[in-house]
């Protein structure tokens, strides 16, 4: 393939329907969380046109596409991606952020990375798939997101859904985040950590400083929940996979020099292994807490469930795949990792379903001058063509 | 003396120059702190009368009057006194705040108890003093302020800056705050605890709650130093004289769900008992963060020493002198109380200087309100009384 580098000062695309072109395209459409801003159909032309049936649905702003292909016979696997994009707004950066402008054999422009990138890879790979004229077996998915940024209230949770109503059971999934560190490749994560966040309101009783004696005070009792809270023992933790409470906030209003404050307000967060669900991590807190109850009202806010995908048995493991993919491609096989922050892979993650997370580096996303050079998004499109000959070609022997 | 008592409806005072007519004279001066509000211009103008000599000096809008008057020989007494009050605004009063109304035998107005009362009730206890042609001994001062209810940085503490710098030592100090509880007269107080207040900010390290390893949670932080703080323990206090230290405020500014928290601010105060002075606190305080002082930056607010008066083994005890008076008029000798928040006493008191607060019930000052019984104002003149002829008739025995 020829690639067409633009130079420093110049905009125009030389080479159509590559990599580089379909991320320029892509991060033009300036898809901030939960808009789609046209990303989505544009997508659904592409696939429409390379032999997928699309669906579009929209709903509270967000808009889903689930795209699919079948080949006979065979596991169901599915690419997971989102298009929005978190802003732009702030910071100087080299290039207009929904350009994507080359500078220096780099893609610049939010999204870049994550994971308009890795949606622009998996076009190729996917084009060149369904060119190979070997025999095939099973069912490809596309399963695309404008709300994964953002709360994830309406995005991959509901493609989740409706795939679940009609009876859908996904063999593997495989998500495009940026996973990489160092070199493409040199990382991919086979689940992510829960996450769960709460607020707690501490209710004791307010009183003049001189009588202490007939107050309680909110202040000192959230000193004993914070002791509590951070001297949980996570028994399921595992080293590479470990749970951490942080407290985020703690508000007393009205602050008055000679009160005991009545109320105190405290909010934290819970990355939590997938030892756990978040109902266990509920359950511990509840009893860490004990006897401060009577004090408390929490509110649990934003879980997000824990998932963990291991090598399999059987001959249809999808992180050996993955593996096996990398090795080819990279000569190394990637490390495992389930740590950072949370991706959709939790709303497709169950006992059925298997889900790896493989993509570009992440140094630059959610940051000013987010950007991919050419060669990493080269390379994560071969890993992907291999991947996808291994997981759709009836003849593919990793 | 026959007393007008005035009916629920109108304000027409018929008698006048009694401790009635004295104290609804002061409630009509608006003196707010520190706004003297011309009721210590009308003070001078009375002790004056009586015979004082009176100096009376304006600093950063607060009003001092030093008076006195001197009957040779012995020893030097003072009374000490503020006709500022706290603001009345706010709450539905029986009477305007500032008309010292009588309702059903009781005058009615901010400062009626807080110490507008206690202020009256001197003045006809000193024009009885200086109308009594027994021979006398000593001197006699009146000091009174237009900012103990504020902060009372130039009130009291200029006062006694003012008398040492002349050197004046005062052999005891009598001060007019309402101490009493249920009856006038039934507790006095001779000390009270100090008090001090402290800013206090905790500076961690922020970070994303995903990698708390890379972080210092000022929340947590804040955990461990209330722990520290109140678990502290006072070896100096006495069963009626305790040390209580309260956190007042915490907050975090900024929260981020997913950020822990690099800054956390706290306020807290200490009401101590007379076994410290504030340096004691301060270094127990210092003592118990210990390691932890190098996130923590410390700032001392509003300091107010604390003072005690024990019984004398002379014949020139004031408290003795007090709890005689106090017998004499009412049938009871007073309970001794260090309880409750600050007063001037602490300006006052030193080695040299004993200080005994002595005065109407509390039960309605800083309240809407506020107001005290003519009964209750009788006995406070009577006790007053007594106990000036107590400290300068030269043929008294207590
Ligand atoms: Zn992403
Ligand atoms: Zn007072």
């Amino acid at each position: 393939m020829t690639l067409a580098i633009q130079s420093h000062t110049t905009n125009e695309v030389i080479h159509t329907d590559t990599v580089v072109s379909y991320l320029q395209k892509l991060i033009q459409f300036k898809s901030v969380t939960p808009q789609q801003a046209g990303a989505i159909d544009w997508l659904a032309k592409q696939l429409t046109d390379l032999g997928f049936n699309c669906e579009q649905f929209t709903f509270n702003n967000v808009t889903n596409l689930i795209a699919k292909v079948s080949f006979g016979d065979g596991p169901l696997y599915a690419f997971s991606g989102h298009i929005d994009v978190v802003p732009a707004s702030g910071g100087a950066w080299r290039a207009e952020p929904f350009s994507g402008d080359i500078i220096d054999g780099a893609i610049y422009g939010r999204g870049a990375a994550d994971m308009k990138g890795g949606v622009a890879a998996m076009l190729c790979a996917s084009r060149t798939l369904l060119a190979n004229v070997a025999a095939k077996k099973g069912t490809f998915y596309w399963l695309i997101t404008s709300d994964e940024e953002g709360e994830a209230e309406y995005g991959s949770l509901l493609i989740a859904e409706r795939l679940a109503q009609q009876g859908i059971q996904l063999y593997g999934c495989i998500v495009g985040e940026p996973t990489s560190h160092l070199h493409v490749g040199d990382t991919i994560k086979n689940g992510r950590r829960g996450a769960l966040s709460a607020r707690l309101v501490i209710n004791g009783k307010a009183g003049h400083v001189a009588y202490p004696e007939n107050t309680i005070n909110a202040a000192h009792l959230s000193a004993e929940v914070i002791k509590r809270l951070t001297g949980i023992t996570w028994q399921r933790d595992e080293p590479s996979s470990y749970t951490s409470l942080q407290v985020t906030g703690i508000n007393i209003a009205n602050v008055v020099d000679n009160m005991v404050p009545a109320r105190c307000e405290m909010t934290f967060n819970i990355r939590y292994s997938h030892g756990y669900k978040s109902s266990d991590i509920k359950n511990e807190i509840q009893f860490a807490l004990g006897d401060l109850a009577q004090y408390l009202n929490i509110e649990w806010e934003r879980p997000c469930e824990s998932f963990y995908t291991s090598h399999q048995c059987d001959d249809n493991c999808l992180l050996t795949h993955v593996e096996q993919a990398v090795f080819k491609v990279t000569g190394s096989y990637p490390l495992l990792s389930t740590s950072g922050g949370t991706s959709d892979g939790r709303f497709f993650a169950n006992s059925h379903t298997q889900v790896i997370e493989c993509g570009v580096r992440n140094n630059t996303i959610h940051q000013v001058n987010e950007h991919v050079p050419i060669a990493d998004l080269l390379i994560i499109e071969q890993i992907y063509t291999q991947l996808l000959s291994n997981l759709f070609n009836k003849n593919a022997r990793c």
